[in-house]
């Protein structure tokens, strides 16, 4: 089934969409946010399933589905970490500036905690005071957990994905060398991530979903133009399941824990890229320096990925950059 | 006013302690739990506060206060985020293993994100599954603010500070470095942490309570044993407000956000020490070799904070550390 959340006070209001993500029905009777679903998933699931099944059979009232006025479908959430799954990528980064990679980020997966209080909406701006911070999109995928206990093996743990979403991990490339210097990683640097206008069961992607990882091509397409369409489960060192026991080594994870990818890539470049960051560093390697700039005023960036009929799985995440003014 | 979540279901219950601790009253009539009165702050704060008078000239059924019946204030949050304010901890620890630190670190703070998702309660046990991983604790202080517009300034940040609480960060330390080598922060090394009973709101504080700091002693308390009782009021470079615009700077804030002071440090030596880690660098920079071991299963750490008259304000943290068995 599809899930999203209208916009409506802090949390949202849940919603079930249908697999065309033409109509939605409402459901809040049933929880009235995602997150309460998720609270008590083994109560609400078997409904939701049903009020699923009833719109694809056209046997209740429903409406149509507009993204734009879709929060992302966990408008905040208790925890988001993401992963580095796409080693490749990592390895890439670091020969552009010169640096060898430690033979252990192989096997011992990179994963950084982002904000999650303040997510914006899958079409919502992305506001910052200047360009100079150096404004980057990341494609990726992310699963949403129920609870998971402390020292899960990750053979036990896919058992506990739930929904499956893309997030766009904003980042300011600018900002990460200051930062990770002091020694603490991220915080400054990933500012509000946004997430797809819906969030999907693992089922919906049927045989795509397999070994832990979305068997798809991620698409990232900047004003207009295709910058890259990896394919998720290419390259994915570390599949969910993996992540999900490497954030559960020493404390269990709530219900609507959120474990993201990293930046999809493959190692065959004819792919493109999910993020400018990589483009640039690939132009280091290729030319010496990048000439791609980051993101600008005005640019927008949509992410999305199809089925293999071309039909769109979790709703387009579509931002422009804007300028951002202090209120005060 | 003090406020207090008696457990019950993921987030509690509200309800109003008394000043003295004693007694309490429900508030679930008003907000149904810490995070739904921080929500709606204006509307839930003059309902609290009348409660709260009520509760203080015994007009109001309460009942005996009893902080294992407690979780912490928000047994769950959207943002968990400890500054390291008491930079001369911070100096001390890299003096120990003899690296200077940046000038920057006078003037820019460090600060990360911690798990927010499955928050301990002031007398739950610390569970791990080996003392090798380096058991710690780390006493400090942290505000819980409402929503914090991006690019707030330091100088208006105080005022979006809502309640105080004590914290026990707790910290798995031979689990760090090779965490931080990793460049991208801690994740693993920082399990689940615990805050005091009760949170307060600033007046509570008095004039300890002024230039967007606490000006008390925080005990730290091992096995019955004074580890430190360094004044949280000095030495802190940076105030509460200034962690608030750090953490605000490339994104807002949502209400119910908690920041952490970090480990509670004082120049003064005589004040002893908020976390092993310090006793144990003081010790390699006096004999060349740490003799005091990191946590031990049935150890047991207090935390609390006392006015004047020796009255406990937020509660003690009383956690014990055992053996976590995987039920796997």
């Amino acid at each position: 089934m599809k899930l999203a959340s209208l916009k409506k006070g802090r949390d949202g209001e849940l919603i079930v969409v249908s697999r065309d993500l033409g109509r939605y029905c409402g459901a809040a009777d049933i929880a009235p946010t995602l997150q309460a679903a998720l609270d008590e998933w083994d109560i609400a699931q078997p409904k939701l399933e049903a009020r699923f099944e009833a719109l694809q059979d056209e046997q209740i009232t429903s409406f149509p589905f507009t993204p734009a006025e879709c929060h992302s479908p966990l408008p905040r959430a208790y925890h988001w970490a993401d992963g580095s799954a796409y080693v490749n990528h990592v390895e890439l980064v670091r020969k552009a500036r010169g640096a060898d990679m430690p033979e252990s980020f192989w096997t011992d997966p990179l994963m950084y905690q982002g904000g999650s209080d303040t997510f914006l909406g899958p079409t919502e701006e992305i506001a910052m005071p200047s360009t100079d911070w150096g404004i980057d999109f990341e494609a990726e995928v992310a699963v949403v957990t129920t609870d998971v206990p402390m020292g899960i093996s990750a053979a036990k743990a896919e058992d506990s994905i739930r929904l499956l979403m893309l997030v766009n991990d904003v980042s300011l490339r600018n900002l990460i060398p200051g930062e990770l210097a002091k020694g603490f990683g991220f915080y400054q640097s990933k500012p509000s991530s946004a997430f797809s206008p819906v969030a999907v069961t693992p089922d919906e992607l049927g045989h795509h979903w397999r070994g832990g990882m979305v068997h798809l091509p991620l698409h990232a397409i900047l004003n207009g133009e295709k910058i890259g369409s990896p394919n998720a489960g290419v390259d994915m060192t570390f599949n969910f399941p993996q992540l999900i026991a490497h954030a559960a080594k020493s404390r269990p994870l709530g219900a609507g824990t959120i474990i993201g990818s990293g930046t999809v890539s493959n190692v065959d470049r004819a792919a493109g890229s999910c993020c400018l960051a990589e483009v640039r560093m690939l132009e280091i390697i290729a030319d010496g320096k990048a000439k791609t700039p980051f993101m600008q005023f005005g640019d927008q960036i949509e992410i999305a990925m199809y089925d293999e009929n071309d039909s769109d799985i979790f709703g387009t995440i579509h931002q422009r950059v804007v300028q951002y003014v202090n209120p005060q």
